[in-house]
């Protein structure tokens, strides 16, 4: 099989890049090439894999790749949606576009290859005439808030229609808010969510943007892939229907994540996090799920984690043992 | 005002053209010009009126056109739903592209001008984990089923985006299956709802594709022409969102609409129609919405038509009066 993940380089994309090459086969068949695409060169350890190939550069420039003929696609690459707030044209550019000329490029090859799409729980959020319910279920009617959300919705009906068609086998799996991230800051809104966690561990004051009464539906990095995985293997029937479905996430609170944060890591740590409210960043938040249901990836098998302290455990865990993770990032532990 | 209609030479466009001359006015502001953009020419009685400039050719040809400052948009052009299952490119080009096209060059103009989006409740189908409701309200889940269902719900979310960032006042109504159109067919899987009352009018035997059970909710010309005007007027407090409203439609079934045809002009006119199921037609039809509610736009003072037999007695009283209707187009009544 020739697999290509695109926004391969970034944290999700690589971590998926390793389980798949771990796993060396999915669905019971042998990976002999893995393409990363991505904006960014990949991981020193990815390519050193043999079945690794990465391309660097701007998916808009890579419709020769693209038509060269997949059997999987994992499409991942997006701007984020604080930067799509800031440069309306970069985030069509970097999401409408960029997933146009994917979905036009496989259509081109003749090969219908299977295909995930990474939508998000951004698709979600209240308008004045459909206020939002405290869960959002699979079929919840999207109301985006925000430019990325509006082009992760957009993809989302794309895939479905050249699905229909035929042209890719296509299934959308809306992430939950990925926690805890490695690494600097990006410019998600949702950036907090790790930093409030990952800082602190690292030895770092910190600031929280929102109060602690926020809630949103979280996801550790394992538990993501893992979901992306099995949405790609499962069949059309188990899937259920075009339409995107929600991959499980733990609803929780800034509260309930700090008051994790203090139990596994000790209250000096849980102190290094101070709450300065960011008006903007509020603004995005208060216009996403507070939580979500997850009905089809549950008939799938797929679990939320089981707590937040198992997410942050995992990250511990993660820091010991994974590339990617900084040597100081657990500075902060006693 | 300076107002621009694209697919202003189409049979709802050029009404809609008519109705806003004959008025003089949108919101109380006199309209100084009236601007047409459609592949096709305009009619001649539009052209002729000193405040109509019309501009034939394709929209993704007209960027320099649509940049030039527009008080007020209806953006009513289109590929049918026939056309975009018959060609795929063509459907993306003339719904998505274009439609992109005119927003960003709206956007450049600096006018963030008022603009009515003529969405369809072809948004709106069965998938297989969301089985549609026997009425589908304003907030149901769009499941579209056909690539122009995608291109409008498509566009309905980039007008909610625009409007959110302040480029445009956006609106979108989704217009209901509009009868009785005049002269041929088209190619919209739909058309038949129109030639099973006209054709037999004009004296002609035609052919019905689906079973007389099937149910859908239609609008007459007028009852839509002035859907799109109350929606442009209304503030955007009065629309109470951003996302798309149903206009109203008569929810009505085949044989429901042939009893009313006897009803009008006599069982010998009825007689005239046939059935004889066209597979294609019919599984397209299959996966569209039996009926509709109206709640946003009875809330805006909008009703449906009263009955079939009133649109079937708007349809003679416009073949009688009105510009478009060909001469013979009465020939089956006594």
């Amino acid at each position: 099989m020739r697999i290509l993940i695109t926004g391969g380089a970034g944290f999700v994309g690589a971590r998926l890049a390793r389980e798949i090459l771990k796993r060396g086969q999915l669905n019971g068949q042998s990976v002999t090439e893995l393409v990363i695409a991505d904006l960014f060169p990949a991981p020193a350890d990815l390519l050193a894999d043999p079945r690794v190939k990465g391309h660097a550069g701007p998916m808009l420039e890579q419709g020769d790749l693209f038509k060269s003929g997949f059997d999987g696609v994992f499409h991942l690459a997006s701007a984020v949606s604080g930067e799509c707030e800031l440069d309306f044209d970069l985030g069509l550019r970097s999401n409408v576009d960029s997933s146009r000329l994917l979905l036009d490029s496989i259509r081109a090859s003749g090969k219908a290859s299977r295909m995930v799409f990474a939508s998000s729980v951004a698709v979600f959020g209240p308008d004045a005439a459909n206020p939002m319910p405290a869960l959002v279920a699979d079929d919840g009617l999207p109301t985006p808030q925000t430019s990325y959300g509006t082009h992760k919705l957009m993809i989302e009906y794309m895939v479905a229609d050249y699905t229909r068609k035929g042209y890719i086998d296509g299934r959308s799996a809306r992430l939950m808010t990925v926690a805890v991230r490695p690494g600097k800051p990006n410019g998600a809104a949702s950036s907090f969510f790790s930093g409030i966690i990952r800082e602190p561990l690292a030895g770092t004051d910190t600031t929280c943007p929102v109060d602690a009464s926020v809630s949103h539906p979280l996801s550790s990095p394992g538990t993501t892939i893992h979901g992306l995985i099995t949405v790609f293997e499962a069949s059309r029937e188990a899937i259920g229907g075009r339409m995107a479905l929600n991959l499980p996430g733990l609803n929780v609170t800034v509260g309930q994540m700090l008051a994790a944060l203090e139990k596994v890591a000790g209250p000096a740590v849980r102190a290094r996090v101070k709450f300065e409210r960011d008006e903007r960043i509020a603004g995005i938040v208060d216009n996403w799920a507070k939580g979500c249901t997850f009905e089809r990836a549950h008939a799938l098998g797929l679990r939320a984690d089981a707590s937040f302290e198992a997410i942050i455990e995992q990250y511990i865990e993660d820091c010991k043992t994974r590339p990617g993770y900084p040597a100081e990032a657990l500075n902060g532990l006693a």
